[in-house]
């Protein structure tokens, strides 16, 4: 484990486990963001990976997170609570968190005219659609200087331990795909690929500069979380809600070979999280 | 390769290879049926299990192959061809064909009074819904000792050559799970777990006495034409002309993660098709 590491778990005072800010300080040096950067961060949430790069970019630098959120979703603390306790961390000076979409920021007052970097850090996936990303794309361009997105990737990469995270993605985005009954609670509303962001992010103008994949830690949460998530009762009974029946059986034959996928990796086995694949452009 | 095998190949005269048919010699081999047994195979298709099986139950045995798909139905042979050719084989007068579903052969002068084994030999994914099986599993109480139901298993049992094959049937479970959009053509219709299997057969008075899970041997074909299928341009713009734009872009990131499960096995990757499970109930 990095200095880094021991260091940003000590400010973040329990907000993140260690494998999570392990993963996001493997993402953020990926791209190599110098010191003193200016970084716009689309879809911050919780703060968790603003924290980080509030971190790396140093005294000089400065994250502004937006997120359309409302301050009280989220549990067990709200998205106001976790923001609120960040700013008053040692490094809060660095951090300035606003509640918008990217569109309704660009226009206000709030917006500052260039930032170095926007960033979305594993947020992609929790837009309802690839093609609402387009208009951020496009009113990014002009306002950065780099984009960099980072988003897991469908390729486990012969890890069969991965399988049931991946699967898990699959029926989330099921379900958040059935005609206009997306549930928000999902961290994963649609599954958007690396060549679907390449599409995008072209027809935006931008020009993709590096790209890398990069494997997650043994101990990422994430993979825990999500299958748990799936395969919870109530999880099921929602599926259950709504839609057509051959919709709804579709739907259960996901969650079975959800359970089978992790069944077949032995008593309680270890679930690796996704990959995550990271694009830089310019 | 056992002398059944080369047997059975001999008198297909090239109606299958020699992959396929240890497949289904695997398959039978599993339930011991008895030879002498007269048994009803529902949904023949072109009759190449309907053949195994002929073979295996000798010359006093007898099986009643039913399929409702139309005589010209199929390529490059249509099944009537396919099965006319097999009605011509050495063993053709252990075979009959009947083009019909259960519920109309049970009630016609063509119906036998009583069977030792029907026989579902990978036909389940081939209806509509689970639901569309549960008439078929009542009609058959009592006219038949036991019942035999073959279907792939969605557990690949840690096995990453076999993703490809799993997410191409999740693929087109997904396309006909579209409401009122089924199309005939894809081999899967609707994935069936053994769970709801055993529920569907418990409910219609069946006792399952035994159940196995065979893997399929490393040259079965399946994997790869299933997959070839739904990598196939056709298979896309099919994709493409139907349903609302998330439901299509969840389809487009299913393909997108069969063609990355395909590239991570290496070049000209051994595709390794599902598993069977088996089950057995009187």
């Amino acid at each position: 484990m990095s200095l880094d590491v021991i260091d940003i778990a000590r400010i973040s005072d329990g907000g993140s486990s260690i494998p999570q800010i392990q993963a996001r300080v493997d993402l953020f040096k990926t791209w190599d963001i110098p010191s003193g950067s200016k970084i716009l961060e689309i879809g911050c949430g919780q703060g968790d990976c603003t924290l980080v790069m509030a971190y790396l970019v140093g005294e000089q630098g400065h994250v502004t997170g937006i997120d359309p959120a409302p301050l009280d979703y989220g549990a067990p603390i709200t998205l106001g609570q976790a923001q609120d306790k960040l700013k008053q961390s040692a490094i809060g000076d660095r951090i300035t968190f606003h509640r918008s979409d990217l569109e309704g920021f660009l226009d206000s007052s709030a917006s500052e005219p260039l930032y170095d970097f926007a960033v979305f850090a594993r947020s992609t996936w929790y837009f309802p659609s690839a093609e609402a990303l387009t208009p951020i794309l496009v009113a990014l361009r002009g306002r950065t200087k780099h984009l960099c997105i980072a988003e897991y990737a469908t390729d486990i990469q012969g890890d069969i331990a991965a399988l049931p995270h991946l699967l898990a993605a699959i029926s989330q985005a099921e379900f958040n795909s059935r005609d206009n009954n997306l549930d928000r609670d999902d961290n994963i509303q649609s599954i958007i690929t690396p060549q679907k962001i390449r599409e995008l992010t072209l027809e935006a103008g931008w020009v993709l500069k590096k790209e890398d994949v990069i494997r997650s830690p043994e101990d990422q949460e994430d993979a825990r979380w999500e299958v748990g998530r799936v395969l919870s009762e109530g999880y099921r009974v929602r599926s259950r809600s709504y839609g057509g029946a051959s919709r709804q059986e579709y739907a259960d034959a996901l969650i079975s070979a959800i359970e089978e996928s992790k069944r077949a990796l032995g008593p309680n086995p270890k679930l690796r999280t996704l990959p995550t694949w990271l694009g830089l452009w310019a």
